[in-house]
């Protein structure tokens, strides 16, 4: 952390200061199939560039892959067994209440933006919900504001104010492709007018829950990203692009969709009261999923522990079930803030806790979601190549900004 | 198999002979989103219907999710254990040599179609590639001939000559849409002209490992089926639709293949002929797809065994190392055609040997492929509601046969 090194440290991580703009995108949802098939489809020009001339990887992310923990994730440098946030929601058992953890008082970690802010450099950070400013905002003395809330932003507290004049757009809806365009047009300006030293993106996954790789509206959302990478690019700034978490269709062939109902299916096996459900991916903005994805925890006593793992094991669309020392040691969780079982459906279904509990009014078209191992596989792109990567490294995404500002080979111009 | 009764038994499963004319169609690599897809892009309304008055279903698949261990699997019934053909290659530790099990030699049990056969139903068999005739034709009197070699069938070999004055077609070239869609047109003449009791239709992944659900050449496939199938129903046929084995990109964003070369891997680290990798998905027919999937069968002595496994197992893009007793049991597989290790590739990795054995100038498009775990979920579909299904069993694609005889509820008109 300090000031005059030409490392910064953050969660025992060490960091080069860049020499040029930093700039990273969190791609909310992307499958890497999306990118894949807008580049067939010859409307993602830059995209086809960048991945001939610079580097093009498939990463790991933190499972629950869910936007939180893997957001999180990648602006600390750590799994949430160091950061603490394990997903939207988890059960306090001493309090018996479900608490929500998108405050910034559940973060164990410091984020590396804060660390570089503090060591003189100039950070920013743009999110499309506003849910997610405050965890990737904490500590930061520099500038952080949400797509979602940019009418609202104040010097005091983000670091910026008059976001829509800066960027000439109007406040886009919360459930719309232009929130996450808000995003990419607010780091274009920010980058051509106050040039930071380095950048976080993070958009929402509104376009992927709906609409599957290579098709119209996907192809229309990737080739408007085109096009403002290909302008942060042409303004000098070294580009890392990657995911919180991939997405998958989870109905059957007509479009219904796959929900296990957990609660209920336990309830009638062992008794209302015995276990409890918790989903993690539960937030204020479900209606794109429902608060549907494919990943559980559940809290049940002992006797019945293992029995309860067995039966969960037995239902068809269960691709796991572990148990928490089995889940924090797998997937790098924090104990306190997961149940003592850990539920993964399997590429095609979600988990639900019961019928009455879930709105599914809507789902206008057939639900694609994540949460699970089968949405673990994300892209870790860069408009440079690298070096020094070690063969047969575990890539995370939250390895982003190490390979960025450690590994990327500066441009030849 | 009493030409007397009222069902015909086959591998210890019993079947009702059918009072309206039965066709089961396996579509090669049809992940459930591409009907999904093609529903929701409005070019297939028969499906869309068919699914709205029937039953859609999701099943597992037999993981090697390849063609032939799930094709003889549907037409016998039973997983490979009972019916021995595992993939399309297995290594004969006695006499030392790979040996190809397309033929029908290597099948240890026979199929239901053959028992209708005996039994005095009028049977008929179609299938995309020659490859698969000799096998699903096994024993059968009744009619069984390729789309690929229409124009040789005879009386004598195939139950039926002049094939393509009855379908209309020529022959189709082997890497093509076209041979995928004689099959149907050929079922759709065959209903018409024979009115065979039970049928079997199945076509070729061509498509599949080229195009993504929803893109609009696969678009174009499926509201071709769609119209035959449409066709099938009209002639009162009970349609039940299965596939195969699903499909996945196996490529990073810039659309590169993730290959993962096991031989090659395994040569540096425990030297050349210390461990055989055999990849069951070759075939004479590899220029879509490379011979690469995502399951890989290894020899190995013993005492290398464990320390070979853990190498694999802490390769990136693997997803999961068992020993052939765990395949065996997990798989149900047969343990005299499986090496002493099986791989599985997680769901945008294939396996390969070495680099110099896959030729990949074939692959125009990025690679799309099987053989994991991740493509063991397919659709299961049928014009019928069923009834009697137990709640929470987990169906397979072989039980199509079943569902479709014993438990589709008959036409209400």
């Amino acid at each position: 952390m300090s000031p005059h090194a030409e490392t910064v440290q953050a969660n025992g991580r060490h960091y080069a200061k860049p020499r040029a703009p930093v700039v990273v995108v969190c791609v909310d949802g992307c499958e890497p199939d999306y990118i894949t098939q807008a580049i067939q489809a010859g409307v993602a020009p830059f995209f086809e560039r960048m991945l001939a001339n610079g580097s093009s990887l498939i990463a790991d992310c933190v499972v629950p892959s869910f936007t939180n923990p893997n957001n999180v994730s990648i602006v600390t440098g750590v799994p949430p067994s160091v950061h603490g946030i394990c997903g939207n929601y988890f059960y306090d058992v001493e309090a018996d209440r479900e608490v929500m953890m998108n405050d910034p008082q559940f973060l164990r970690a410091p984020t590396l933006l804060a660390a570089f802010g503090e060591a003189g450099a100039m950070v920013a950070a743009v999110t499309a919900k506003d849910k997610l400013r405050t965890l990737l905002g904490h500590g930061l003395k520099g500038i952080c504001f949400s797509a979602e809330k940019a009418d609202k932003a104040t010097l005091a507290e983000c670091g910026i104010d008059k976001v829509l004049e800066l960027v000439g757009m109007p406040v886009p809806s919360v459930y719309s492709a232009e929130l996450s365009e808000f995003v990419f047009a607010a780091g274009v300006r920010l980058l051509e007018e106050r040039r930071p030293d380095l950048m976080y993106l993070s958009t929402t996954d509104y376009v992927q829950h709906k609409c599957a790789p290579g098709t119209a509206e996907a192809n229309a959302f990737y080739a408007m990203m085109d096009g403002y990478l290909a302008k942060l690019d042409a303004l000098g700034a070294v580009v890392g692009l990657t995911a919180d978490h991939g997405m998958s269709p989870k109905t059957d062939a007509a479009g219904n969709p796959c929900v296990l109902y957990l609660q209920q299916e336990l309830d009638s096996r062992f008794g209302a009261g015995a276990t409890r459900v918790i989903l993690p991916i539960t937030d204020p903005y479900v209606v794109h999923h429902g608060a549907l994805g494919s990943f559980a925890t559940i809290y049940v006593e002992q006797p019945a522990r293992e029995q309860v793992a067995r039966a969960l094991a037995a239902l068809p669309g269960v691709e796991m079930v572990v148990t928490r020392e089995q889940a924090v040691e797998r997937f790098e969780l924090a104990p306190d803030r997961i149940g003592d079982l850990v539920v993964i459906g399997d590429h095609l279904t979600v988990l639900g806790t019961s019928g009455a509990k879930h709105d599914l009014s809507g789902l206008t078209v057939p639900l694609r979601s994540h949460g699970g191992i089968s949405e673990q596989k994300v892209p870790l792109l860069f408009n440079r190549r690298l070096q020094g990567v070690a063969p047969h490294r575990r890539l995370r995404n939250f390895d982003v900004f190490d390979l960025a500002l450690n590994h990327a080979v500066a441009a030849s111009t």
